[in-house]
């Protein structure tokens, strides 16, 4: 039992290896990472930035897939383990709300999660610029795109596992119609899915005092709920000459309030080390964007994508992970205001 | 009486020229112009890109002014004539919905109307970022700041002036956090000015066929409605090697779908040539805000920024905008669509 509690379901089926004798750091990695290396399925070269989720027993993805012509798409994938993956060949086919073929033009870097009896995903799509797109499903047959919820430019949309305070919330990192070197993670409330508003901001990268989040940050996987507030996984971006590089960061956010920053480590939590984290079709990335929690153990699984080119693994517990992040809670200026102005 | 109707009060006392002799253009000059030059009050060093509208008989404003510190805030005036203006010298002092004081850290570019029974103000405010400001006056005497109707950036924020299928709506343009070297004209609804949604493509400057609108372009003043649809003004950027120069276009949008295009000038109507647009703060700026219309005869007189120094005034009637439109219809690919992505 852990101290911290998680609040949600149990699942005893996650992947878990036990920390490393020796390895400092609150994020271990899978010892047998990538856990999807290159040209896992006809046609498709690469597979990175993907959001998994437990499903009848099993377990389900959405995929980021590069296809041999080089532009993203989502695939589905299925799991007994959540470690061996089976990716379909075809894309998901997204329908409109009246049942209409209604493709994106591309599709990126998906979250996927289930609020009360429905699953989301939310992902960067082309709304005459980077946005985000959003669609809902039952049964991961049919997908039904809803509106998109923000005008462009935006990217890493993140929705909250369960409405608070009425409202659907989530989060988003408004951006330029580049590489951004600029950006701060958002949060907005809907009613419906339809109409969003009382947008707030959250936190920034550039006023903390370390430089791994100094140039942007950005949402990753679910907020986790725990009885400390929402647990954030996040990616911070720092500029070298040579390039970007992308760490994962942790933060807790206040549980009814989920604007204000109650805790925030001023540490990243991993940073990439192991080559197939710094070799790849973009050098550097780790880019957390799903996790597979149990309640009952406070095992935390994290799926992230590792150089734009794999699908990497890594551990921590809601103790461990809560405990570090209080212990190097730095306090950025503006971090504990409801972020409105 | 105009052969195209504006469906709007009728406004005799506006100010009025006819169009000089020999004047080739749909849209004419002020003889006096600028009607607000540089010094207009007492600290505010220059005044620009402004709103007006009729109320009680008379006329006021909404000001954006630079006062001696550089710094824009908004500032209300008073016309008996809408020529002659008399500037506050303190900034308007907005609250929040408790009534308590919530004062943006800068405004500027506001636009002015009247929807139903209550004025709104539009800025550009600093939300993190440029974003739109949105405030409520019944009474020009206290003035309540909504939510901000979008998260950042954006810029140039236009109601319509009234509600289209029940909802709100708006025109923006999604921008990023510099002098944003490109931008197309979006649109929003509403049911509660609280909640934004089913967010469309309108227009976009870059696929037209003229250059003056090739980097940019952006809503001007509150859409005018008409028998042939929503009479449009807006701007559109041109950059060249010494920087950008603003000219106002326009367009008719569909009355109600208005994210799509019925017809749009290939031309400008209106380009910085006079000294007091080609030379001030920020040379070669004509940037539209706001409109006087007279239903009973059709004219309509355009206030616009020039050179982000003065207010200039134009005229021009329904009849010959509208046929001049048409006439000089350019059709821009995905005007006529929905823009939905």
């Amino acid at each position: 039992m852990s101290k911290i509690k998680i609040i949600a379901d149990n699942l005893s089926n996650i992947p878990w290896e036990d920390k490393p004798e020796g390895y400092h750091g609150p994020v271990w990695r899978h010892s047998q990472n990538p856990v999807i290396d290159r040209n896992p399925a006809k046609d498709i070269s690469r597979i990175f930035n993907s959001a998994v989720i437990p499903y009848e027993g099993k377990f389900i993805g959405v995929f980021r897939a590069e296809t041999t012509n080089g532009r993203p798409h989502l695939h589905l994938g299925y799991s007994d383990n959540a470690l061996d993956w089976t990716i379909e060949e075809e894309r998901i086919e997204f329908v409109n709300e009246a049942g209409e073929p209604f493709q994106p033009n591309y599709a990126y870097d998906p979250r996927l999660l289930k609020v009360e009896d429905t699953y989301y995903i939310i992902w960067c799509t082309d709304f005459y610029g980077a946005a985000i797109g959003l669609a809902e499903t039952k049964d991961f047959k049919t997908f039904t795109r809803l509106e998109n919820p923000f005008l462009p430019f935006n990217r890493n949309g993140v929705l909250f596992p369960r409405k608070i305070n009425g409202n659907y919330v989530m989060l988003s990192r408004p951006s330029d119609s580049g590489h951004t070197p600029f950006g701060d993670i958002f949060l907005s409330e809907s009613p419906d899915l339809v109409y969003w508003g009382k947008h707030r901001h959250v936190m920034t990268g550039e006023g903390a005092e370390g430089w791994w989040q100094n140039v942007k940050i950005g949402g990753g996987p679910a907020p986790i709920e725990t009885s400390e507030g929402w647990l954030v996984f996040y990616h911070g971006v720092t500029g070298t000459c040579n390039g970007l590089v992308y760490s994962m960061g942790v933060a807790i956010l206040d549980i009814d309030e989920p604007s204000k920053v109650k805790y925030r480590s001023k540490n990243f939590v991993l940073t990439p080390e192991e080559s197939y984290e710094t070799t790849g079709f973009v050098d550097n990335v780790i880019f957390p964007c799903a996790t597979l929690h149990d309640a009952e153990t406070g095992k935390i699984a994290i799926y992230y994508g590792s150089a734009d080119t794999r699908v990497g693994l890594a551990y921590t517990t809601v103790d461990e992970i809560v405990e570090y992040t209080k212990a190097t809670h730095e306090a950025v200026p503006g971090d504990n205001e409801i972020g409105k102005m």
